[in-house]
């Protein structure tokens, strides 16, 4: 039986993970899918990953590649993968792919998603999933703020380079805010992420939401490129990593 | 200070609880909620709720109502008892009630919800909230079952009297569902329930729309009110109390 490299699109609760990456101790989901594979027979170095998410946040579409020897269908790979995984990890689809496959750096762009309950009162059934913000925010100016993050910018204020170089300029092709009922969601694409980027976006936009921060004094934190003056990020787990484009 | 009644509506998440009702050991939203009033100099005998929902069973729309001395507006009580609340139980409003309110003996209908995850693949940002069914699920044949239980019916095949009494008979005002995207969900209205109604009518509507029981035998299920001809309950976590009309 031969090796072949598969792709495959999974979801996570991120709750009680320490983030995707494997670490040397503590539960990550790197670490939740080597093993569930090694059960399957896997006998590779390391299972690759579109998107290092942090401790607490989520995934819809976290894309990942792996190496195995599998003699059956790609039905029958997602149904073993799933019954090998925990309650809070699920693969949605596998496919195969290229033998030089790299989910991270084949992937065009990355689509995150930050959840906001915004109301007066707090929501238990939110509480894992949502970022509560009681003060009332304004959808124009939070989408004004947002505008100004597309096209290709040096977005050092929000974040450092994941890969410890110093190349901070990324290229955001949408970012939108949308307010359904006591929900206020950002939606936000762009070729490649800083560290903590969405969060420190989100954290910065709230203040321009709730008319703390003008648009145009946001637009001039994005053009300091000065992390010092970046409000604190929004908390972990109201982020998502909702799809993987290649 | 004078003591006076309030009702409120509360949301929890029932997973990491016992259920509503305060057991002699183990986590219980009762409990809960006794704790926080307790810290805002509540000296009660018991905070009385309008369903006694099972260990692992959601709401959103729970009622309870307690004595309390306090001087200060509802907001600022609405304010205080989230405040002394653990993240998965929530108050979403309060109001004053007439001294002998009792949210069970009062309210004229409870309305339940069960979701059900209807997919060839399972899903792990949904299971806490979701039946993860693979079967694909019929609605037709599941809304002609259902809508054999509209009217007033002996409903012993699907469950005993919480009170201890024989009497079974209680009167379904609505019971429909509807299907969007991946989620199948069934809403049921009544007066009042039975002791596990709710998760044994799905556990039983779920055969119909697998197409393994038509909703002829179903129909003759409800009207053998023999609970040994029941199938098993739906599972705890798909379920939750989202009203209850006074």
């Amino acid at each position: 039986m031969t090796v072949s490299r598969y792709q495959a699109v999974i979801e996570y609760d991120g709750t009680d993970f320490l983030g995707f990456q494997r670490q040397a101790q503590g539960r990550t989901v790197q670490g939740e899918l080597e093993r569930a594979l090694r059960e399957m027979g896997w006998t590779g170095k390391a299972v690759l990953g579109a998107g290092r998410t942090d401790a607490g946040v989520h995934a819809s579409g976290q894309v990942i590649a792996f190496d195995l020897a599998w003699a059956h269908d790609l039905a029958a790979l997602v149904r073993a993968f799933n019954a090998h995984l925990p309650p809070d990890v699920s693969v949605r689809t596998a496919a195969a792919a290229a033998a030089d496959f790299h989910p991270r750096f084949r992937a065009r762009a990355r689509r995150y998603r930050y959840l906001v309950h915004n109301a007066p009162v707090r929501s238990a059934l939110r509480a894992r999933t949502h970022w509560f913000v009681r003060q009332p925010l304004a959808l124009e100016p939070l989408n004004a703020a947002a505008g100004s993050l597309v096209g290709t910018h040096d977005f050092a204020a929000f974040g450092s380079d994941p890969d410890h170089g110093h190349n901070t300029v990324r290229t955001v092709s949408e970012a939108v805010w949308r307010r359904e009922g006591e929900t206020v969601s950002f939606e936000i694409q762009a070729d490649a992420f800083l560290f903590r980027m969405v969060r420190s976006l989100t954290g910065a936009l709230k203040q321009v939401g709730a008319g703390e921060r003008a648009p145009e004094a946001f637009e001039a934190l994005l053009r300091s490129a000065d992390r010092a003056l970046c409000p604190p990020p929004a908390p972990a787990h109201g982020l998502c990593l909702i799809d993987v484009i290649y």
